[in-house]
């Protein structure tokens, strides 16, 4: 996606061979309208994979997810860090350990909220490890749904988290893939 | 907003005289088409207000935040509730006391994404006693920033924020008031 990676390398910050900073534009300052170019780009790429409901992680995801879901026509969860006093039971949760942070979290998704005959498409702001979408996967696979895709913002390409992904059969589409961040800046893999 | 006050009738789950659970559309599930319709009439109710910037609190403020901010053409911030490790040096940071989860958390800001030409509409999912509302807008007048405005999705008109942001000389308009939740059932102000 163009617009994206021009954003990535207008406004992106390397802040170490591992770490690419976007708060300018999603991950703590949001483009609303690069959103909706991204969620036009998900909604076109996932047109024909009948999805009936959009899951993703808070707090970054939910941009991007609820742009995908407006263009689609479904609605989207997103999954909880940690339990709150008003969504405490009938809970489906899976751990997450996360790189960036250094440290494990709990994701969390009311059982209420999916069913079986749900087709189910993830979306993530990041892609490193792949942490974070298998655990979105993995409550699905709890609930006896469907994982009909998985959409990514930035992924890094240079960790193997696609790879992981790829291998447990899912359907991996990357708007921007980085293949290296050395030196200081960013390039992409295709 | 006649859409919004039927989908919490239609939805909304009374959990107490103080609860409101709006977890299937706007709390954990979202409804992309109505967060759209919420943007537009915030946009609608600030268009005069020459808005420059909209800033939220994570998770629940990002969907119809990012919607206003498209239809306003504005830039969207969220402020995080801690800091997290691509985010650490150059905040703003408020302390911001939760009554529904009982405990304080810290938002903060990046100094960089706000500065005092800056005319912000804030904007969050609920109203209570306006403890979110106070601390962003302590933030924007702690970068000489003007807050334009305070755009609420669902005000709990039975307890005192919107008073307290009103005596403070903010704007605020709330998209649904509820006047009551006694009983288990949803009495809204007007």
């Amino acid at each position: 996606m163009e617009l994206l990676k021009r954003k990535i390398l207008d406004e992106g910050i390397v802040l170490s061979n591992q770490v690419l900073k976007v708060d300018s534009f999603l991950n703590h300052q949001i483009d609303p309208l690069l959103m909706q170019a991204i969620g036009k780009t998900f909604a076109s790429l996932f047109r024909e994979s009948a999805i009936t409901k959009i899951i993703t992680i808070e707090s970054s995801g939910i941009a991007p997810a609820v742009m995908a879901g407006l263009e689609l026509g479904v609605p989207v969860i997103f999954a909880r860090k940690r339990k709150s006093l008003t969504l405490q039971d009938d809970l489906y949760t899976e751990k997450v350990y996360s790189f960036t942070k250094k440290e494990e979290s709990e994701v969390s998704i009311s059982r209420k909220l999916v069913s079986p005959v749900d087709r189910v498409l993830l979306i993530d702001d990041f892609l490193a490890n792949g942490e974070a979408a298998l655990a979105m996967a993995r409550i699905v696979e709890q609930a006896d749904a469907t994982v009909a895709g998985i959409g990514i913002v930035i992924e890094k390409a240079f960790q193997n988290g696609a790879l992981k992904l790829k291998e447990q059969g899912y359907r991996v589409e990357s708007l921007a893939r980085v293949a290296s961040l050395e030196n200081g800046s960013v390039e992409f893999a295709n």
